[in-house]
């Protein structure tokens, strides 16, 4: 079983006038915050306030770049083409990445959203076109793809990714997480179980065949209604277990 | 007369399947190019476009950032507080940067656009919290403001500022560009009168009356239908008076 | 003092993955929505489902036209021209129309929001281009203006002018209203204080000075997060005062 | 050989900034126009005015929606579900016929643009969700849907259908049509061969194979650089086949 492992979850999701997460409370519990860049969620000063909290709640930072569809929150399936996202992915970060040097922070790692995230573990190409774009334009820092066959061979010709599964997503046979457009509450027993299946390396899918996972960061989402309630189920199964937080990079680096 | 002046174009005010001036001809023409970045005009694509055109053309690069107003081509007035307009010409930067990197390129400045450039100098509390978010987030970048009291007056409290006059544009009696949002074709030699004007230290407004400016950079439209008509008139004058042109960062480290 | 009037709510302000107000408790209590959309808020789906909450809550409906500005969520001001605001009027308005139609509905008003409102009461040209453009393509629907001169004005020459005042508002000495961008919970026996003020045709302002309204239909806003209460007051306040409330066509009708 | 058929373009495809296409001079040579509804291309000014160029050619007009894609030209795939599709084609519709009623025309039809186009003939359901919105909301309106077994059956299900076929874009050999992304030139006498073609009831795949085709319209795309040569092609070939011209509702019922 791995005992160092990353626990990351998305923030910065409102606009505008709309709220959404409960990021004061979610984000001092996990070690590795995705803010929303402004496609599919978060504007400028949303993204400015979720750089603030994650200082206070020494919560390492990255940029979540989604589709360009607000009103669909960037989870309905757009057919980009490698370079399409990979820009998308480069024009948010970077915007993010501003906003974050004017708080003194620093992004550590780029996360797609959505079905942008989708597309890296659906089509190789586009997983191929982000992370050599930013190992080019910034490098050190790291990508998270889907613990899976794409991401395994991008780690293997020596690009910095990170693997990632999923803590309350199910999975389908081909180890696909099922996307849901608007999450409901989930039971936090459930996906500390699934937390601690991660580390152990095989999750069941929905339709309960064995999947393999491999994987240095779990995700659990921030528009969850429980999102917190959850986030503290999982901190207290690896406390029990043994289990360390730590920094993505860290986790990474530690499986070698 | 002044003999050392940089000159600037906008660039990159494509948008998707829109195409709009003739980057490829008018970036070889001027020392600095202001590249769109999405909110008024510009998308990734075009973006990336843009840095490479520049670097081919060996012109120095910056962002323009703009209003979030596609529609209106970011020339409408909008009121946005200090603190908005500041963490938008952040998010827009950051985010040609971070494409501009993935092509190889620095940004050198940040002008911002139309409506957006109006509130720098008719709110002065605008043009201080974009100095100073610059000043804090990406020291060194250099902020392009209109030349006259405010950019003076943030200048002198050490600012990187640039102060800019206009080729092409009619000033009032206020000092204040007025911003056409469609500009016609306009007679070359009549821009290149103003610009040498600018040289001299004094324009005349559209009634007539002297107005006093001492800029460091002289800018024309890019989205003008005879924009490389009039960059060559003005190369031509400055060349026959014996000014050269220089980065704008140079230009206005000259005037002190 | 004044016995037949409207009473009107914001409604539909929700956004795709974003919730905002509460329709299906607040729209029985009004007779009229003004429902989104999609430019300041609303997205088809929303618009679909507030014109649905409305049937059932047997509650007249209208446009809601905002200034094309999500992220401010139309509450900034932005400089249309009086033809451009009317077009963004129509279209907005037969955006709605046939959804509501394809929901058995028909829209009875329009009413601008935040600060397009505000141009219609500060430039009477956009104004009265809005009451034009909708004499001319929808013969029948009422325009909802603030209770004022330009209101008066327009009505005067037979425009089907519904005029409007405020019950969770504060005035300025002009007889203007104060748009809050972000309306936080108000004391709903002061909101019916000013609702009962408004049918006695005297308001104070925020400096406590008396503004003259006549009104046809009052106003109270439904992302203020306690409206539902303060609607519940308001109907309190009227009934014990033997006022009725009734369609605005009827209301502004009655008044002659 | 048919010998009655409607010719339809694209149109209204600028953008606030950016102009597309030659309305003046491609209009008259019509009898359709479908006019670009905002999401794609269009913006109510443009829109306006494309109504009148329609009203000045005498040609009859309909709306053109598209997905939310401006950066995209609505011509990337993007995941509707066959309610969001209605939704977006009423919403967009509405939004046309209001302009239009204010510069006095009605709307005919309606034809769903690029990959929303798309989405009606690879999946039923999209399809018979759009028509089913339009036959209740605004009975009366023409639905445009490309010739093959899903109009057909739709047809024949006694909705409003018009089956359309491409003079300028190749089919596969499903007999699904190819969309460009950003049509080049194209020779006017191949598409005029093909438009006579598809009179004959079948045209070529480009692998060369045939593929029937009944069709009551005949599109040609506004935005290709020659599509004027090319309708001018088309009428000619159709004068010397005999071919009559008539407005699509006619051509459709024409054939029974």
């Amino acid at each position: 079983m791995r005992t160092l492992v990353d626990l990351n979850a998305d923030a910065g999701e409102s606009f505008g006038r709309w709220r959404l997460g409960d990021d004061a409370r979610l984000l001092p519990l996990v070690t590795s915050a995705n803010i929303a860049c402004g496609w599919h969620a978060g504007d400028p000063a949303t993204m400015a306030r979720s750089v603030e909290l994650a200082r206070e709640g020494q919560t390492s930072i990255g940029a979540h770049p989604g589709l360009p569809d607000l009103a669909g929150f960037g989870r309905r399936a757009m057919a980009l083409s490698p370079s399409e996202a990979a820009q998308a992915c480069l024009y948010q970060f970077g915007a993010l990445q501003t906003i974050a040097a004017h708080g003194g922070q620093q992004l550590a790692h780029v996360k797609p959203h959505g079905a942008l995230y989708g597309l890296t573990f659906k089509d190789e190409a586009v997983a191929e076109a982000v992370v050599e774009a930013f190992a080019t334009a910034v490098p050190g820092v790291r990508v998270v793809l889907l613990a899976g066959p794409v991401s395994e061979r991008l780690a293997q010709r020596g690009f910095p990714v990170v693997r990632e599964a999923f803590a309350d997503l199910d999975y389908n046979d081909e180890g696909h997480i099922i996307i849901e457009p608007d999450p409901a509450a989930k039971s936090p027993q459930v996906c500390a179980d699934q937390a601690e299946a991660v580390l152990r390396g095989e999750v069941r899918s929905a339709d309960g065949n064995p999947v393999q996972v491999d994987a240095d960061t779990i995700c659990l989402h921030g528009d969850r209604p429980n999102a917190v309630e959850i986030a503290e189920a999982i901190r207290e199964r690896f406390a029990s277990a043994g289990v360390r937080l730590v920094p993505m990079a860290e986790a990474a680096d530690a499986r070698g």
